[in-house]
């Protein structure tokens, strides 16, 4: 046994050689897809900021080709004075959304007594900053939807995949990994975008990977040429912000491509994934 | 106005001029104090692991001089497979060791369900890894104890000054700031412990400020000099491991010191303090 | 004037928008060139070891598509008893390949009396350990040959800028920017490679920039992802470790491909380069 | 053979059990020592200025108890367009300030071709950017001066020991290690006081080691904790910044102390060079 990937019991390729690949209903019907040949875009704003936005944006994206609405309710921010999420009532714009569009959708949870109010969420993102709340993921672990889990600022590739079995030991092996950049000591962008993370995930783990590079880079300009590398390194989808004025986002907005550029961008996806041997958007 | 500290609107000292004083009811009916002209040695084991040895710690190291008792009961770990702690019942001998000597002690809380049987600890301890848990940070803001946290292992002197807004937003203004070390590119020692953030942070909080060279290097060895560096720098306590039997221990042995060791090096930090113009230990 | 690029004023693009397109004589005496619509793969051993080992690489790397050949003579190794290079007798072997083949040579300076050496040498490498060294670039900016300067394994693009502008501010204004993988807190691979430092740096700058994804994962077998994200992340060129017997290597041979291996992956590259709007291989 | 040190052939302690003491003949006739149970103070501007700056902070940090005299004569700078040094001429004014005061002199060689201007300097200092520029390491192997080694901005303990055993392998054994602050992902410093590397370097080796606390923080209020710590950590030195009129400082003005804020630290170190066991000074 390869003592590299035996502390892995779930998450292991060893035990699993397989792709992990996750279906859920997609809009018109269709499966929405991530792993395996599936590469999937998930699209939307940091946050809900009332109905119209997140509708707006929603149906956007969803012409543009995504697969996955995003949208943050509960926010988890560095200071107490920053605007926090809209809740509750985020989740229910969310949620008219989804029925509006019939994208299916991925938000974050911040604590335990939040999971009653995920019951139609599709997908449950853990961020960064959770990654290694324990009690957080355990309860996850009881749970039956896939989860969104993000790498830690500054977690290593095996405590990325340790937090995933935190889950998985609960019976929950739906587990999707995202890159979100991680610290260093330059400052041209937010953080650094660490790509080969990708293969060297996929080699260890069948678990999907995807990458946001808007949250990794903090700025719309770099958006297109990570996303772009993000395929063609091998990930299985990308997280990408988009927001209809990102001047005026309450959050994040100078990361957030507009519904425009976001469209151009998914034109030249395709090709990059297509390039890499998988399908776009729903099966 | 500074800009660097408006928006520490509680922990800033631009507020709040004078040094924060954590004062408690001690051993022998005495005042444990951390901040000010006080020094204090927090010790104990990494985890309760039965109650005879967190008892037999105990005895050892007030003795030695340390004014609170530390024992791990939930313990947040980053593989699934690893020991947990003894969770209910180890905080149980926990309290039974207080009993015993009179100290007062501090373990570390993982979720917002444990608060209710935190009762009778006298200091709860936020872990790294929780630095930024906000939903628990909230809950802990609303209580009437002292909180020590630690900073994360990648958080910024910003981050961790935030961290500690988010629990004093709430009314909870007694809160311990705890450096226990930086992840960095170097392998020598676990962690790099970062001392110049004492004097940064002293300068721009009001709030006591401690060192625990356990973790920050994982390597007993290291902990004398590295203990002494930190009062010399002006650390207003230190936060140590010691264990009867570090070579047997469940978790964190190779960084433990003996009680022997515990009291050889509080000879010398009895020195060091009086240097830094401080009073080590009880009132 | 942006205040973020009047510090460099031979390699910002404020003053030069246009990109700098570096060509030289190559192979069947066609243009090689790196930059504008042109990304070229420079390929070959870590080290030269003897005559037919370099020769050999020179013709199937020439096969596969590489455009230029490297081999490094002077070795800069951290401890002074591994393998330091052949040195001089390398570099005759480098250049008997070169005149073999036709390919342009790049390959290592680490000293300044070197430089006479060089004479048949057509574009030379400043490795990340002498990035900063600044007598070194001094010199190099007297003389007219395209210079390959490596990211430090720690310096912020900024400090990248200013060590070319080192070179320029003497007059030599070709310049090859690298990124070769910078330092961080994980070990899964040897360094992290920073993509996004591609846009970044040809957002500032006309100056090319290539990537070396050999020595920024160590790891042949990350080599095609990370190649292929490169060149999708907007890279004007790489670099690439080929080596005919990876397990014999003198140096670095668990990052080397086999011949067999970067055959494949130029392919694989040609579509990518496509794919970007650009050429790969000789105008 | 412990495999960690069998490397270090010349720096490790295993082969050479003693500590290395460094003698150099001091003012007023009286050895200058560093290493073993001397603790040296090494201070002076960045720059020379002209004449009358340096003789004046000679005879200023004299007076406070320096043992050696440093000023930057030919500076690596990041950007070619700052205060490079005053080259040949700054060198003539040091050495005025040793004939005028008697303090052996400590300056920075940035290339071999100086050398030959070093022969009255007593001790040549190699910068963090010149760590691993083993062509100059090589050739300070053959010379009988000691050399002051910095470890790089992001180098780790074992490439500064190799870096020594450059040098170390020439015959030239009189090596002082120094720690002057490490990359990481903060900003409220200019970099990270690595003091825990005091006693893992002592322990691997058996080189003198001093701490740089002016470029390590980069903020003159930080100097004095961190000078008092690197004492309690265990270093055999420390090299400070002291500057007549720090304002008005060509270069790193902000780091360094007054000539009055020095001597009252000095005052400090005293108490805390002899807790350690140590004599502050000469012989």
């Amino acid at each position: 046994m390869n003592p590299d990937t035996s502390q892995y019991k779930h998450a292991s390729r060893e035990f699993h050689p397989a792709d992990t690949v996750i279906e859920l209903l997609g809009a018109d019907g269709k499966p929405a897809v991530i792993g395996g040949d599936y590469c999937a875009v998930i699209a939307g704003p940091c946050s809900v900021e009332n109905r119209e936005q997140i509708t707006g944006i929603a149906a956007a994206v969803k012409k543009a080709g995504a697969v996955f609405l995003r949208g943050g309710a509960f926010k988890p921010r560095t200071s107490p004075y920053s605007f926090q999420g809209m809740g509750k009532e985020g989740l229910e714009y969310l949620l008219y959304a989804k029925k509006e569009t019939g994208l299916p959708v991925i938000t974050e949870i911040t604590e335990i007594s939040q999971i009653v109010l995920f019951n139609n969420v599709d997908i449950i993102q853990v961020g960064a900053r959770n990654m290694q709340n324990f009690a957080l993921l355990k309860e996850l672990g009881r749970i039956h939807k896939p989860i969104l889990l993000k790498r830690g600022h500054a977690s290593t590739m095996t405590e990325l995949l340790l937090a995933a079995e935190h889950i998985m030991t609960g019976g929950n092996d739906r587990i999707i990994l995202c890159e979100r950049g991680i610290r260093s000591f330059d400052n041209y962008a937010r953080n650094i975008l660490d790509l080969a993370i990708i293969p060297a995930l996929k080699q260890k783990s069948h678990l999907p990977v995807i990458v946001d590079p808007s949250h990794a880079t903090g700025l719309s300009r770099m958006v297109p040429a990570m996303a772009k590398a993000a395929i063609a390194a091998g990930a299985d989808g990308l997280m990408i912000e988009v927001h209809n004025d990102p001047h005026k986002a309450l959050c994040d907005g100078e990361q957030s491509l507009t519904p425009e550029a976001f469209a151009i961008l998914m034109d030249s996806l395709q090709k990059y994934t297509e390039l890499a041997g998988k399908k776009l958007g729903i099966k």
